[in-house]
């Protein structure tokens, strides 16, 4: 038996000949009782101190753990109250809007709750701020406004925004969709603001009115005038086809009812292909995942496909299934991640190469159809071949095309012939609309890079000698405006003697009209538009909200003066900082690993387990609430505990 | 400034009053450096001390927590491993299965994992165990049988099973769906069985073939035979419609995608009632949420809403919409949770009193139009009158109809005359259908309660003077096996002197075959049913599986025995225990708090955040995994942190 004698006995030859010097005679009676008063000892220091931390340790968790638990039931004991409410004030106007506009459509001047309490009424007098879209733009402006800054009104057709970076995670069960969801009413109840449900269709620029057409229960749509002091349009960008038919049997991944669905449909194929009357060829085909498009968004769900195929299904369902899986993706260019650093992009082949996820580079879809995908790549000598993937899943996520209500805004204003986003300036108004009242952020905007159009106004401001030509000294202060006025510029203003030399195509050390409208026309081609990222209309918003909110309290400083009225000058006067895009860099996950391009090679980063782990940590960190960023940890962990969740919804038979 | 020596200062007269007994004299310095020392001893008590101890129980806390998520980080980090397959073992007969049975079907004798490995292929020649159902019979079946007891096949068109008394909270958001949600496929794991994403259609007893249905992706449906040894149906039943037209227009709670629509009607509802254009007629209407069924369901859907309205919609809608809203519950007896004991239903009355949750009794709904519903009342002269509730939401939760399968069964049965459930023993062994090898449980079952049948049997058995008669010490004997065959009929069974002498009316002190016959009719009309609910599904099925994991164990004892073959015989011989139902009680939410019925008014308990809590934890404990335990849990204490999800899904415009 193994007790603690027997324990101080067992260790006692080693200890003693340790400590004592070889061959010395010594009482042997002294010997042991020292040796049993150090045995003692080191029982203490090697079991009983180590023993006694260690229960310290699991008490202090389980004492810790227990002391949250009861702080959590605390406060979820007092949040069962009611609120009752006695009454309620509210202007018949709210409820019965006069009509208006060139369509004659009711027209909401005041809200149902703009006259509840004194604070709702107070808010509801400030200047009326639009902002259209639920995505990263609208509520990057959103978070930067202050209480009482404006009467703000939310329009959308979703009443929550979602956060889009994960969608290929929720996709798979990996995290929820629900924890990826914050309320747009909650967000807007920070300002005291409004939501309303619909999608903007039209814009009356001279009356200033949005026009909404809202989708109603019973399937009927109303259409109702919101009116704007001021309105951002942030409505995003829709997915262009290229002209491939058939793009209706494809997936898309932009909504909660995407995910749902591709959710879904990916448990549908799973089950339909274990099934005992499946042939095998239909079993391949069920288990062909598809994906067009070699961007972050395409490359993820590719991996997350994978990961569950790869983590749960040799796990729950027949081997044979797992063995019989296959994952395409199908990319125009050469290399996937095409946006990322060429190492990046290649890691990341390697990966992919590595899992069996077949890529298939240069090749263009032709044409999709029930059950396949058609597409033609191009060999060396510049033939076309055609190929065909029978498929069970095929997403498409590539291409970007303009937004319907961003069209009808383009169509109202001269200059505007960009064939997929709004023109703004740097400061993201809308080139051509009436200055200082409408704003465009996000996809559904481009930052205006033909320096042509500043031309003649800038020969005027810098040419102090009124020669019609500029020479270096006024070519300096030139520059200056131009990158002032041109962020995106900058990289291409830098060592100006160098560029005034070149330009100066008769050495006469000025430049004319014409050497100038080469200078500039020959930048413009060279500036590179910001990409359609979150990231970047996370900035244009939170760039705009900030400027938005310093308006307001320029206003309530100047209130009473003449220059109030004059929204655009303001504009330019209180803040004349136009947006300046930086970059923060680049990721994407690709199957229990993760990719990052921060800009320079030096930086850029690839692969492991780390990898995954700051992927999720730069993703937590950028989520929109507290309450979302518990619940996307709560769903990772979820995942290592028991798994994704593998259900299928109940499909009625017959 | 508030010093530590100012702290001592401040305290020092009133504790050297108490320390000194008055007017007696004493050297002043003495004294004064005594209290100081007191007031020391007194800062390092009241001061010191209990900083230290809250210092150590705040960092008990931080430490447990982060020690708790340390561990949760490193297991966490090793589930990224692939699991990567080589070869897998598959019988080509699985993968192209003959055909037969009488509709010449595709036979599933093996599955396609079944010679995965070892393991299965061992399994796979253990008789064969078919499972029809998801819901708390099969699953109680599942959840008893041993690894090796059967080659396990469960049979069900949703692959997952769902905790159905949470559905209500789950409609509005308290909890999440998904934690409700266990994948059949992970259950079923634990015994290497099979799930056959279907529906049971038909079965062939001679032939012992389930038919079943499964719909593909695209839309087709594969008819298949199932071949089984045993088969336990627990498909549970349908909605009765009663014959009320117009039906299709309510929703019903008892799938995943029942719970979706609900949740996103609501958001829609609230949505509209909150536009500009909507009528003040309109937006009352779409805030009107009826409920047809006082059960335990319609009453907690009640609660539910008007939980979620009274916390969630004051909080972010306008404040006009709270005052708006109205529930009303239709109930067709006279109180609401009839089933539970008056005490209870008068309480839960009481509540809703208090709620303004509208409650109409004794109404029969007669038909569902789209936007209402209409009912008649019975006033007191026995007229009837008509009344309308315009409504934007309707849930029918009454009634039970026979499922289609179970129907199919019934019809190919003699003696099979039950209108809504199929008719089995008190061992729930299908009555007619070959002994040993048909069981149902659940909903879809009936205990037979006519005693009739068992007469003659009964009396050949105990009457054992044979004399047709039986006289009292036979009459003891037999009122026994009634007990043992009838459990139902128990609690009629008592005092069987006063039995005997009341129906021996010729006092000749023996029961002829009259006497016992009016005697066994009159008890049978007695009996009453069990309710079709979760708790007696999941006792029968856990009664069932016990009993089939031990004819297992008896099977392999008895191997190679004559006795082996006759599966019925072996059935009464080794498990002879007919299933007798505990009721444990019954219990409904409220609306923050909840009300209990433990079978006696003494224990019945109502009222309180204590019973909302008591409820929960019971609910808790019942759930089907540990990983939804935790989910569940994890809901809850969200929606006291962050309240419940307002978010509905974007619907297109156009």
């Amino acid at each position: 038996m193994f007790t603690r004698n027997n324990w101080i006995r067992g260790s006692r030859a080693g200890v003693t000949a340790a400590r004592l010097p070889a061959y010395r005679p010594v009482n042997i009676t002294t010997r042991l009782q020292s040796s049993t008063k150090a045995n003692e000892q080191l029982f203490h220091r090697y079991f009983v101190k180590p023993a006694k931390y260690a229960a310290y340790g699991c008490g202090s968790i389980v004492f810790g753990i227990s002391a949250f638990v009861a702080i959590i039931f605390a406060h979820d004991a007092m949040t069962y109250e009611g609120s009752y409410i006695d009454r309620v004030n509210a202007n018949p106007i709210s409820m019965a809007p006069q009509t208006g506009g060139k369509k004659n459509l009711p027209i909401t001047q005041i809200f149902m709750d703009d006259e509840e309490d004194p604070e709702a009424q107070a808010i509801s007098e400030k200047p009326h701020l639009v902002i259209i879209g639920n995505g990263w733009g609208g509520i990057g402006v959103l978070k930067e406004l202050e209480h009482g800054d404006y009467k703000v009104t939310v329009i959308s057709p979703a009443n929550h925004t979602l956060f889009t970076p994960l969608l290929p995670s929720a996709a798979v069960g990996t995290v929820e969709i629900r924890s990826l969801v914050e309320s747009l009413r909650k967000l807007v109840a920070r300002v005291r603001g409004h939501y309303i449900s619909g999608a903007a269709a039209d814009i009356d620029l001279s009356n200033r009115l949005i026009e909404v057409h809202s989708k109603r229960p019973d399937g009927s749509v109303d259409q109702f005038y919101v009116p704007y002091d001021k309105v951002v349009i942030a409505v995003g960008a829709n997915t262009a086809s290229h002209g491939v038919p058939g793009l209706e049997h494809c997936f898309q991944l932009k909504t909660v009812g995407d995910v749902l669905r591709i959710r879904r449909s990916i448990m549908q194929n799973l089950e339909a292909a274990a099934l005992p009357t499946t042939s095998d060829q239909e079993r391949k085909r069920l288990l062909s995942f598809v994906i067009c498009g070699g961007g972050p968004t395409g490359i993820e769900m590719a991996a997350e496909i994978f990961d569950v195929l790869n983590e749960e299904v040799g796990k729950y369902f027949p081997k044979l299934l797992r063995k019989e899986i296959s994952v395409h993706v199908i990319q125009s260019r050469d290399h996937i991640l095409n946006t990322f650093s060429e190492k990046i992009s290649e890691y990341a082949e390697k990966k992919f190469a590595k899992d069996e996820i077949n890529v298939v580079l240069n090749a263009r879809v032709s044409r999709v159809e029930k059950d396949k995908i058609l597409y033609t790549l191009k060999t060396e000598k510049g033939d076309k071949t055609e190929h065909v993937i029978p498929a069970g899943f095929m997403l498409w996520s590539t291409g970007l095309g303009m937004n319907p209500f961003a069209k009808r805004v383009c169509e109202q204003l001269p200059n505007q012939f960009h064939s997929k986003a709004i023109i703004v300036d740097s400061h993201m108004r809308v080139k051509g609309a009436p200055q200082g009242t409408v704003y465009a952020i996000g996809d559904n905007a481009t930052v205006d890079n033909n320096l042509l159009d500043a031309l003649l106004d800038l020969v005027d401001d810098c040419d102090r000698d009124q020669d019609g030509r500029i020479d270096f000294e006024e070519f300096e202060i030139m520059s200056q405006k131009l990158r002032h006025r041109f962020p995106l510029a900058k990289s291409h203003l830098q060592k100006i003697k160098n560029i005034f030399q070149r330009y100066d195509k008769d050495k006469d050390n000025v430049l004319d009209l014409n050497e100038l409208a080469s200078l500039f026309s020959e930048i413009s081609s060279k500036i590179v538009s910001l990409p359609a990222t979150a990231q970047v209309a996370s900035q244009e918003g939170k760039y705009l909200g900030k400027k938005l909110s310093k308006l307001a309290s320029a206003r309530e400083r100047l209130s009473g003066t003449e220059i109030v009225n004059q929204a655009g000058d303001l504009d330019d006067e209180i803040v004349s900082v136009p947006f300046s895009y930086r970059h923060l860099g680049s990721l994407a996950y690709i199957g229990n690993s993760a990719v990052f391009d921060f800009g320079s090679p030096e930086l850029s980063f690839a692969g492991g387990l780390i990898s995954l782990y700051l992927w999720r940590s730069i993703y937590w960190s950028e989520q929109v609430s507290n309450r979302t960023r518990a619940l996307v940890m709560i769903d990772w962990i979820k995942r290592g505990i028991w798994g994704r969740d593998l259900s299928k919804d109940r499909k009625k038979v017959q």
